[in-house]
């Protein structure tokens, strides 16, 4: 029987840390491909490359390297480099968190709603990192690297719901503290930019706020508990239940 | 007393047709600022410019030219540009419809999304062309104008639900075919890359299917019966009628 095929991307290049370790949390589920940026594309988000051929080259049996965005590795991966349609999408693990409105901003959750769109089951996985700290410092727990390896079987055997993927967080632990599904929590960016000697030239930098600190059901109480939280992340964005409301604002309109 | 105060940007460039159309047709609500980029930005969904710093400068007196994204332009703006809060910010005119699931790609919509994570009511128009149709060949109507105009006012005075922003697309016709509050359709791009002299390079092309053909409640179908769509867009991704699902898929984890 051919072995379920795997294709992992990230948002930090094909050489970080998180994704190696990915690679080999979920190497006996099936076969592996790598197909990730050739350097580091965090703040990717779902962006493209409109203007500029992609291009991508092997670095070793199973590993590609891919001058686009995490969404052209995915788009390129699938079309073009994969013998077959993946039967599962991985992204991660990313070296910080992407919890909260950091779902907008995530090259590696771009990757993940891509291979969603495409039906793939997909999953991005991202560890939570204060401002300096680097991977190296906080690797993810072995027990916990198990328990992803598990998950991702469960999801191989039994499929994700339509149109929904999976946003993943893992606290910094030197244990796997459980599963948490969660929403996304409320949060808010602020002082954004740091000046540069250029006065009209700033570097993005800024102070994040959970804007639910009491809240136990979010992504941000789960990590601070401790455990990894789940969200499940839908591709249809239409706020359902504002719809009502947009008519009453249009009714001075028709 | 001070009038309201609109930013408008895009993601085709401060020079662009469509967003010199949309400033006009909001003109006598406010005072209007562009702050948009220096070029153009198609496919940046909400990216930000994580590695360089990005730089802004005076094109004539009200217009800003960006070095970096859609959301860079947001956030630079609000923190660095506009006197003072914004009360509505719009994001077009885009030369190419974001319907569908081109909302999560969109530059358009990221600077929308920006907006509204910002807590400030935000609207994105885009109006639907053919590949290879230009804006100039197909403007926008003088009453849809009119009427984005007037959904404007009722926006800067009634506000919009919290964490919800709107995507408005437009068809392509010479009068002003009502609005449809709608919701995203669920659509697909396939045969997305083009071959080049490289065999290893390809560019970004592809192939649209809207999968809900027969819809009616849907942005595509909105824009096919010549009506202006309104999708509600969420913040909150999260796919909560998901939540229980996944819940299960963990069972066999805990």
């Amino acid at each position: 029987m051919t072995p379920p095929l795997i294709l992992i991307t990230n948002d930090d290049g094909y050489a970080a840390a998180g994704i190696q370790t990915l690679a080999a949390a979920v190497a006996q589920l099936g076969e592996v491909i790598i197909v990730a940026p050739d350097g580091p594309r965090s703040g990717a988000a779902c962006g493209i490359s409109s203007y500029t051929p992609v291009s991508y080259r092997r670095v070793q049996p199973g590993i590609f390297a891919c001058s686009g965005t995490p969404v052209d590795c995915v788009k390129l991966a699938c079309e073009h480099i994969v013998p077959r349609r993946p039967d599962l999408i991985l992204s991660g693990i990313n070296h910080g968190d992407n919890a909260s409105i950091s779902v907008h901003y995530s090259g590696t959750m771009g990757a993940v709603l891509e291979g969603c769109m495409k039906g793939i089951p997909s999953i991005g996985l991202s560890l939570y990192l204060r401002r300096g700290e680097s991977y190296a410092q906080h690797p993810v727990s072995a027990d916990t690297l198990s328990a992803i390896g598990r998950l991702c079987g469960n999801v191989l055997a039994a499929g994700l719901p339509c149109d929904v993927c999976l946003n993943i967080n893992i606290p910094q632990s030197d244990h796997f503290g459980g599963w948490q599904v969660a929403r996304q929590a409320r949060g808010q960016w602020s002082a954004e930019w740091q000046a540069t000697p250029d006065p009209h030239a700033f570097t993005l930098t800024g102070t994040f706020t959970d804007l639910e600190p009491e809240a136990t059901d979010t992504d941000f109480a789960a990590l601070r508990s401790g455990r990894c939280s789940i969200v499940p992340v839908s591709v249809d964005m239409t706020a359902h239940a504002a719809m009502p409301q947009i008519t009453t604002l249009l009714q001075t309109e028709q």
